[in-house]
C-alpha cells in the first residue's frame, strides 16, 4: 500500500488532462447525492444551462454522456449512423482517424478525405467530395486535432454542408472553452468535447449538443442505437423533465462539472478565449525565440496545444523525463506520424497563465542546454515576457 | 445560482448510488494526475490487483470500464457477442431484459427465458433452454436483480453453462462487495459491476472480470467490437504493460474506486459479507415484525437491497417524499411490475450499519403511523436489535 500514491501533484501541461482548480475538486467531494435527488436534478438543470452558454447554443439538446471524450466521439457517432448510411469524415490526425473508425464500426461507408500530420484539411478538396456524394448523411471534421495542435477553420465547410442537406458533425474536444465553438453562428449539428480540456474539470465527462436538426435524424432512425448505453432517445428522457431513469449518472463527476461551468461563466468566454490566445502567443514567441520548430503553420496553430519539433539529437522520452523527474511538469509525446519527432504544450483551461508559460520556457530551455542543445534561454523569456505587456 | 446545493446531504438506503465514505470522497478530490502518469499507472496496477481480491478472482483480465453499471453490461456484450450469434439469456426483472435488449442490439438472437418479478428464475427451464440450444454462445444471469431484490444462485447452472461448452455472463452490479459472487469457484466467465453499490464509491466505474476462456472468445472474434469506447481488446493493452493509450481514463474516479477497495481490503472480504448479512436479517425482522410483507421469499433475498411491499392505502411517493423531507432518507421506488407496490430499501457497502437499520425502522414505522397504517414501532425495533446481540 502506498498511502501517499494518490498526492502527488503534477503540473499538467500536455494533451489533457488539465490542471484542475481546487474548487472543483472540493465540489467533486461533496457528499454523494442519489441519481433522482430534487437537489441533483436542480444542478443537472443549472449544469445544461450553462453548458449551453459555454457552447454558445440555444440546443435543448445539451448534455454530458457519461465517459470520457471519446464516448462523445461514439454517442455522436452511434444517434446519427444506422447500418449502411454513407458518411464523409476527413482527418488531419488520430482523432479524424478514429472518428472513420467508430464509424466504420456503426456499419457506415465511409468516404475519407485526409492531411497530412500537421496541416490542415484540404479544404477544396472536402468541399469537392461533398459535391460529388449527395447521398451521404454526415460530414465529420475535427475541430482541434489534439495529436497535432492543428486548428480546423469551419467558416467555408459549414454552409456547403447544409447546401448538401448533410449533418455537420464537429470534435471540439480540445477547443471547447479555450476558444470559440461556433455551434450556432455556423449551425453546426452535433459537437462532442471532453471534460478534461479547456473546461478544466476531471476526465470522465463529453459535454455534447444536438442540433434541432440532428435530434431529428436521431428520432427518424428506422433502427435502434447499436449502443443502449449511449442512446440519446433515452438519455434526452433523463435530462428532460420526464426524469426517466436511463443509467445511475455519474454524481459527484457532475458536481465537478458544475462547478468547472460555474468557473468559466464567472470568468466570461471571451476573456477566457483571449487569455488562451495570449499565453499561447507568449509561448510560440519564447520557443521561436530559442530556435525551436513549430511543425504547424501559425494560422493553423490551437492556442490551447501546441506541437513543438524536437531539435536534432534530442530524444523525446529522455526529454519528458527530465521534464519530469526534475522539475514535475508533464507534456504530451507525438502522437501517430509524430511520434519521436515532437512534444505536445497543452495550456489549457487553468493551465493556461504566464506564469506556466515563463516556468515552461525555463524548465524547457534549462533542460535542453543540459541534453546539449544550447540556446539562450534569457534571451527568450524576454521575448515571451513582452507578449504579456502587450 | 445555488453555491449551497451540491452540500446537502442524504442517507442514501436506496438501490443505489450508496453512502460514501469521507476518506474516499477525500481520496477523489486530490490532484489529477496524467492518464500516463508513472504515479497514475502505479495506482492502477495496484487497484487491479485489489480489484482481483474483491472479485476472488485470479483472471489476469480484471479491469474497470470507464462508465457507470450499464457501461458494464454493455461491454460484457459488445465484447464477447458477434453479430448472428446466439445467446440465452435469463430475465427475472429490470436488468435481466436489459440485458436482452443490450444482447439484441450487438446483433445477438437471444433466447429468453423469464420469471415473474419477485422469482427466482426457474432453473429446470434454463438447463433445459440451455441443453436444447447447444449452438448458443452464451448464458447471462442475472446474479443480483436490483429491481426486485432477488438473489439467483448460481451453483447449479453454472456447471450446465459449462458442460455444454458456454461462456456464462453474470450481473453482479448490487452484489459484488455485499455478498459472494463465486467468480472463480464456478468458473463465471464474464462478470461486471458497479461501482456504486456496494463496493462503496461514487458511480461512474464499471468493474468487469473475464476468464481466460472469455479472453480467448474476444481475441477470436470474426468482426471487430461495434463499440470502439468499451473495445477489450484495445483497452487491455492500457492495463496490461504495454500502457498503449486508448481512452483518457476517468482518474479521480480511480483514486477514489482504490480507496474503496483498499476499505474493503482492510475490512476482509469474509467480515463485509457477514456484516451486510446480519444487518439485512435485522431489517427483515423489524419489518416483519411491524407487519410488513416482504415480497421475495427468505432464500432468495439479496442481503443488500430489500423490497418491501406497500400497505394497503399508503401512495407510494408521499412515503418516499416524507422521509426525504422528514429523515432525509432516499429509498428506491419500484421499478418495472413492482411500480407503485413497493419501495426498495438498499444496505450496500458503509449503508449497511445496524444504526441505519434502527434508524430507518424507526422513521419508517412513525411515517407509516402518521398516513394512518398503525403498527407497533417500539416493538419492531427490539425484534431488530436483538438480531445485533445474536
Amino acid at each position: 500500500m502506498y498511502p501517499c500514491r494518490k498526492t502527488r501533484e503534477k503540473l499538467l501541461l500536455g494533451p489533457g488532462p488539465s490542471p484542475v482548480e481546487s474548487r472543483v475538486l472540493r465540489a467533486m467531494a461533496e457528499p454523494t447525492l442519489g441519481h433522482l435527488d430534487g437537489d441533483f436534478v436542480a444542478l443537472m438543470d443549472e449544469t445544461q444551462r450553462l453548458l449551453r452558454k459555454t457552447f454558445a447554443t440555444e440546443n435543448p439538446l445539451t448534455v454530458t454522456m457519461p465517459g470520457t471524450g471519446s464516448a462523445g466521439m461514439e454517442a455522436a457517432c452511434v444517434n446519427v449512423i444506422e447500418r449502411g448510411d454513407q458518411v464523409i469524415i476527413a482527418d488531419h490526425g488520430v482523432f479524424g482517424r478514429r472518428m472513420q473508425e467508430v464509424a466504420e464500426r456503426c456499419g457506415a461507408v465511409v468516404i475519407k478525405v485526409s492531411a497530412p500530420f500537421g496541416q490542415a484539411l484540404p479544404e477544396e478538396e472536402l468541399i469537392e467530395t461533398i459535391r460529388r456524394h449527395p447521398e451521404a448523411k454526415l460530414v465529420g471534421v475535427v475541430h482541434a486535432e489534439t495529436s497535432t495542435g492543428v486548428l480546423q477553420n469551419l467558416d467555408r465547410i459549414a454552409p456547403v454542408v447544409h447546401d448538401a442537406g448533410m449533418l455537420f458533425l464537429v470534435d471540439a474536444v480540445t477547443s471547447l472553452g479555450g476558444m470559440e465553438v461556433p455551434v450556432d453562428r455556423l449551425g453546426l449539428d452535433i459537437v462532442y468535447s471532453g471534460s478534461q480540456k479547456c473546461l478544466g474539470c476531471p476526465p470522465g465527462l463529453a459535454p455534447l449538443t444536438l442540433s434541432p436538426r440532428a435530434v431529428k435524424a436521431v428520432q427518424e432512425r428506422k433502427t435502434k442505437v447499436q449502443s443502449w448505453y449511449l442512446d440519446l432517445t433515452m438519455i434526452m428522457r433523463y435530462w428532460g423533465e420526464e426524469r426517466f431513469y436511463h443509467h445511475t449518472a455519474p454524481i459527484n463527476m457532475l458536481y465537478a462539472f458544475n462547478e468547472a461551468l460555474r468557473i468559466i461563466d464567472e470568468e466570461g468566454l471571451h476573456r477566457r478565449w483571449d487569455r488562451h490566445r495570449r499565453n499561447a502567443e507568449a509561448l510560440w514567441a519564447g520557443l521561436e525565440a530559442m530556435g525551436l520548430a513549430l511543425p504547424v503553420a501559425k494560422e493553423h496553430r490551437l492556442p490551447s496545444l501546441t506541437c513543438l519539433s524536437l531539435p536534432e539529437g534530442i530524444d523525446d522520452g529522455q526529454l519528458r523525463r527530465e521534464l519530469m523527474e526534475r522539475y514535475s511538469i508533464e507534456v504530451g509525446a507525438g502522437l501517430g506520424e509524430l511520434k519521436g519527432k515532437v512534444i505536445r504544450i497543452g495550456l489549457m483551461g487553468s493551465g493556461s497563465t504566464a506564469n506556466n508559460v515563463i516556468f515552461f520556457l525555463s524548465a524547457l530551455g534549462t533542460t535542453l542546454n543540459r541534453m546539449g542543445w544550447k540556446t539562450d534561454v534569457g534571451a527568450a523569456l524576454e521575448t515571451a515576457d513582452e507578449r504579456f505587456r502587450d
